[in-house]
């Protein structure tokens, strides 16, 4: 019985996400070191070691210590935070850890604070301008490879780029485009540096480009995330379909307001974050599924979360299906961004009634 | 020390927040109701039962059964879950509960599912137009106080409306053109019904109404929330100074890009939410202040939240202040909605280091 804002997570969905990315990935050859900032869970986790995952990705020092309890290689894809020293010491003596860094300084704070070794990764910046190395500018990246290869702590392990601007495309021959000039900036990296770094990794990441790209020439590693669940913007993108979407809120229906053709859920801010996307109505916080037995099924038409408060979410109903819903229903909604709505909702319901936790 | 992104709270501000609206309350001869939906913490709650406090508001049950330990008044404004019945059954018969409701699918739902004297107030829609009944519709008003007359478990407890529209104002002047149209929809329900039931309450909530209006003929109880963090929202609208907001997020810098004049913080979407407020700038996510020893000073102009991400933040910093950040330093931000960012958050820091805990 569903009593408040719950995620339901489609266990079969999630499943084939992950292994359908997992068989891409070894169909082209690459390392598959998921993202796991998207789930936060190491039940979830354990799904992708049942099928021979070994590495994994996160975002924060505080998900590499949830995470280290089961993966023992990690690579923290954000630009190394220095107040985090001790952590990053206590993680790199117990498992294989690596640090993306982008400056000087950073990199010479490691050389001084580490006690153990990590691997490195240099962030370059591979057109969506959010982080990372210019990759034109060779003088920076030989100085941080400079102090890199003078202390015994530090391995360079490769370059790690993220095509972020992928989330500003509309179409898959668009993410493709973005994704191949990501490719060109890489292998430009890669010819200059691999002479003198036999081992060097092209790592690359965004869900979009490894949804939709059939070329990753000169890579070697991807870091793909969202794909576990999908979400509402990506298929506006155009990297996944509404039905490989994998969680949906369920959300009491506390109020009617046929006047206005809407209906007043319990499910805000809180659960599904704040996050929108701007489509032919303006902008959705979500859009409404038909709940069908075991699941859901199809994204009913002109059905969306037109606004959220903090607890409050206003769904705008077409006319004439108003009459479908009761007051002390449950109504389904699929999240604009898996990763927020899960970051806040911290564990998932599967349809047999089973609770997946999350880091919390 | 702050490792990673810290909400830090001013405790004096905080109490301060609390006091002028205690003693607002106190000068209009009106019952306060603080709402706790922004803090979500039984340790700053208790500084409003210091000063002599003992009613509250939530907005969910959630929240009820927390703050349940340590008041026994409690108001849930919000369109009764009627899936919570069990929850709810609880609550009445240990505190004084009161719900609210606008339909009569829900108040014939609780005149069946009740087992304890729970309070009813009727929400009024005042203009907001989210929740409530519409106050020309006498008929609904009278077919649901109908239930409640004939109900010895339910006690009519009076009209609640929430002036949500004051955040579209922009003047303090606009806002108390707003506050005054809620007066006149609540001032003549009152008049119609005061006859058949002489303790009926007038209640209203929003912090901009509560913070600049000096009228407040007709209403009984204010329950306004944000007021005790206040954030960027607020100052925007006219209800506070930038000075008056009470909590700030600590975050690491973790890149610095002087080429497009950018600071990289570990602070995201996960910490401040995704809320935004549309400024001179576009969509701004937070704005920095000036650290000083014990807290923060005024708000640097020009300087602000441009983008998040789930855990990156990038702050657009004037060219003439970029040298003067490195990164391992913090940077204070101002919310733009200190109830999401609570809400994230979950526990405070003071500037003595103690951690004043919220509900998780």
């Amino acid at each position: 019985m569903i009593e408040k804002p719950t995620l339901i997570l489609d266990e079969k969905k999630c499943k084939k996400n992950i292994s359908d990315m997992f068989l891409k990935a070894r169909a082209h050859a690459l390392q598959f070191r998921p993202h796991f900032k998207t789930h936060q869970s190491l039940e979830i986790g354990s799904w992708f070691k049942d099928i021979g995952v070994n590495q994994i990705t996160v975002s924060s020092v505080t998900m590499a210590e949830y995470f280290s309890s089961s993966w023992n290689d990690i690579t923290i894809a954000f630009p190394c935070n220095l107040r985090e020293i001790d952590a990053i010491n206590d993680l790199a003596e117990k498992i294989t850890l690596n640090l993306m860094v982008e400056s000087v300084e950073s990199i010479a704070f490691l050389a001084k604070g580490l006690r153990a070794k990590v691997g490195i990764f240099l962030k370059i910046d591979v057109g969506y301008h959010r982080t990372g190395i210019d990759p034109a500018n060779v003088i920076l990246i030989d100085k941080i490879l400079n102090v890199v290869d003078t202390n015994s702590l530090l391995i360079f392990k490769g370059f790690l780029g993220h095509a972020g601007h992928t989330y500003a495309c509309r179409t898959a021959k668009a993410i493709r485009q973005v994704h191949n000039d990501s490719l060109d900036v890489m292998s430009k990296l890669k010819a200059s540096y691999i002479e003198n770094y036999l081992n060097l990794i092209v790592s690359l990441g965004d869900t979009p480009g490894c949804s939709v790209a059939n070329d990753f020439s000169g890579v070697d590693e991807i870091r793909p995330g969202n794909f576990v669940f999908y979400d509402l913007t990506q298929s506006v993108i155009g990297s996944c379909s509404t039905a490989q979407i994998s969680v949906a809120l369920a959300c009491p229906i506390v109020a009617i307001h046929k006047d206005r053709s809407e209906i007043v859920i319990y499910g805000g801010g809180v659960h599904l974050s704040k996050e929108r996307l701007y489509d032919e109505e303006g902008a959705v916080f979500g859009r409404v599924v038909k709940e069908e037995k075991d699941g859901w099924g199809e994204v009913i038409p002109d059905m969306y979360v037109k606004s959220l408060s903090q607890e409050h979410g206003i769904i705008a109903v077409p006319r004439k299906y108003i009459n479908n819903y009761n007051i002390g229903d449950t109504i389904m909604i699929l999240p604009v961004h898996s990763c927020m709505t899960a970051n806040l909702m911290k564990s998932y319901r599967t349809f047999d009634g089973r609770v997946v936790s999350g880091l919390s």
